[in-house]
């Protein structure tokens, strides 16, 4: 416990959410700066399964057969056999805040040799603001020795509330199934130390497995889709959330950071499995990026919901004839807000009581 | 030369061009990666005085007499006491690409303390296309190491030409003066190893001091402004040539890079002195910014000049009522398209024969 500070950054506002098949091991590395926090298990797969979790973690575990009780009919809007079944934690947790993290993601090294925080950073981005309406040349105006340069309007210098902190990977990039093919011994070793706001009305691939976001302004809207069993597509649940947040958190005028901190991703998935998973939307996300870059989202969409149901509207409209799937989608999409709200009445985020196995 | 490779890149094809009222000492330190290229020296103020160039380099020289003779009345659209008389010598090089660096400006060291050969990675930076559709977190997909990550869409994947790289400064950085007065002692040292496309749409503050460009594409555009001797203002120079050349780039569908190489810069220069020449600029670039952001450039702009001329318009129309400065400009600009065009008959930019001091 030598390296954490004796009060971790928002310790009661922040959930860890971490999707799983398997013991949490990894847990063991990450001790020193999650141990403090209280942590969301959602176990994937198998729920007869037991998922070991280290001593002294405080967490709560949901397998399949807790979501189906807890969500009931609306359970269908969550993904199973599939990562993306993590959005269920975001949906339960009852805080502000939610990191969520991969568990074959490992603590990395910053180029001096020191263990990076992962979290701590996450948490430092989200706290300060986003500068989504210009650019500034020296990155994160806001980090210690960078300001606004020269030629940056005063008048943008407070910034936006940051919504999103999008961190990075060390060692295997998060490639798709055709590069990692092609580029197999490919390493990322190039440690860039920086944050910077995406800017407005640009989108950008949104990777899940080292994730941070304030609930409270745009949990709603960090759906991860319909992946896995019984669907036709895997591996885009967090690019789908990515893009339908980014266009909200501009439609509302919040930020989205992207940037450090890195962690270490230690292995690579199967590319030949990725391809299978991934090759319709390979196909699709050249009628979703059009799609997401003419997303007209009319005023009176004053809330993430209204936002996300406007936008599940015309997935319909406009998607469903690239394929049936976004019919379901659309649908699934309106299922979960309608579960959000139903486990997050009137905005008390509080009020609710889930009801899995906890310790 | 033992730090230079026996082919230099571009040789005959990119000229430096560098504003000065002083001695050009600083070329000894640039000597290694310097001396293989022409370059093109506007000296600022008194003309009988004379610039010094250190023995072995190529060069023409320009004073305000050689200026005036060759652009007869047309001279009036460039600047004299001020460093955007830069500007007047892109309009005589014959090159297909540009670097301008400024006088106080030196050679950087990489974190593993190996001088940096910037004018090498600017020229890197310019034959690799750019990505302004899409943001990749991995920033530069084509750098060694890197990729497109996973939902990055395959079709974006070509990039488009990559008209400008801005490259940035250790050391000084460059602060607006109230920035300066806040904040005397603050220094830039941190190395942020990335080169990114600024995305299309988004505004940024380019700053002169260390930047390259493709004249052969985004030449025209690149002119700075009416700037200090008889003007209301300063140090917009380089903010006005990026502004208006980010949106025409982003009109014709060319990139905008920023980041590597860094150059190291020595000297703050005076922020009282700064502050006389900036306050108007201050007060006046938040009417700025608002205007460029919603310049709409006809589809009938195939060419440089036609958006700039168009932009020249849009300026005497709606920022001429903020002052009565930006009507001179709004003419200064036509009469650069024509002083341009004049010394680059119909494209062809050998044609013409500079008539300055040559070596």
């Amino acid at each position: 416990m030598a390296t954490v500070s004796p009060t971790p950054l928002l310790k009661d506002e922040l959930d860890i959410v971490i999707p799983t098949i398997r013991n949490l091991d990894f847990l063991e590395m990450w001790r020193p700066f999650f141990q403090p926090y209280h942590l969301i298990i959602v176990q994937d797969g198998d729920p007869t399964k037991t998922i070991k979790v280290p001593e002294g973690f405080d967490y709560e575990l949901y397998n399949r057969n807790d979501i189906n009780r807890i969500l009931g009919p609306k359970a269908s809007c969550i993904s199973f056999k599939d990562s993306a079944c993590r959005c269920f934690g975001y949906m339960v947790s009852k805080k502000k805040y939610i990191y969520t993290i991969d568990d074959d993601c490992f603590v990395a090294k910053d180029p001096s040799g020191k263990d990076i925080n992962a979290l701590e950073q996450h948490i430092q981005n989200l706290l300060s603001p986003s500068t989504p309406f210009f650019f500034n040349t020296l990155y994160d105006p806001y980090r210690s020795g960078a300001d606004f340069v020269r030629g940056y309007p005063f008048s943008l210098r407070e910034g936006v509330p940051t919504a999103v902190s999008h961190g990075l990977w060390l060692n295997i990039p998060d490639y798709d199934a055709p590069t990692q093919l092609v580029k197999p011994l490919e390493r990322n070793t190039r440690y860039v130390d920086a944050i910077m706001t995406i800017p407005k009305g640009t989108l950008f691939p949104m990777c899940g497995m080292n994730l941070a976001f304030n609930r409270e302004l745009v949990g709603p809207a960090m759906y991860f889709g319909l992946m896995g069993d019984g669907q036709p597509i895997g591996r885009y649940d967090d690019m789908w959330a990515g893009w339908c947040t980014k266009v909200i958190c501009d439609h509302l005028g919040w930020g989205v950071k992207t940037g450090l901190p890195y962690i270490w991703h230690s292995k690579a998935s199967n590319p030949f499995v990725n391809l299978k998973k991934e090759y319709k939307g390979i196909y699709w996300q050249e009628e979703l990026i059009p799609f997401f870059q003419s997303v007209a989202l009319p005023k009176d969409c004053t809330t993430v919901q209204k936002c996300y149901i406007e936008i599940s509207k015309q997935v319909k409209a406009k998607l469903g004839k690239v394929d049936d799937y976004f019919n379901k989608l659309a649908d699934a999409m309106v299922t979960w807000i309608e579960a959000w709200d139903e486990l997050n009445p009137s905005g008390d985020i509080s009020a609710k009581i889930p009801n899995g196995a906890s310790k």
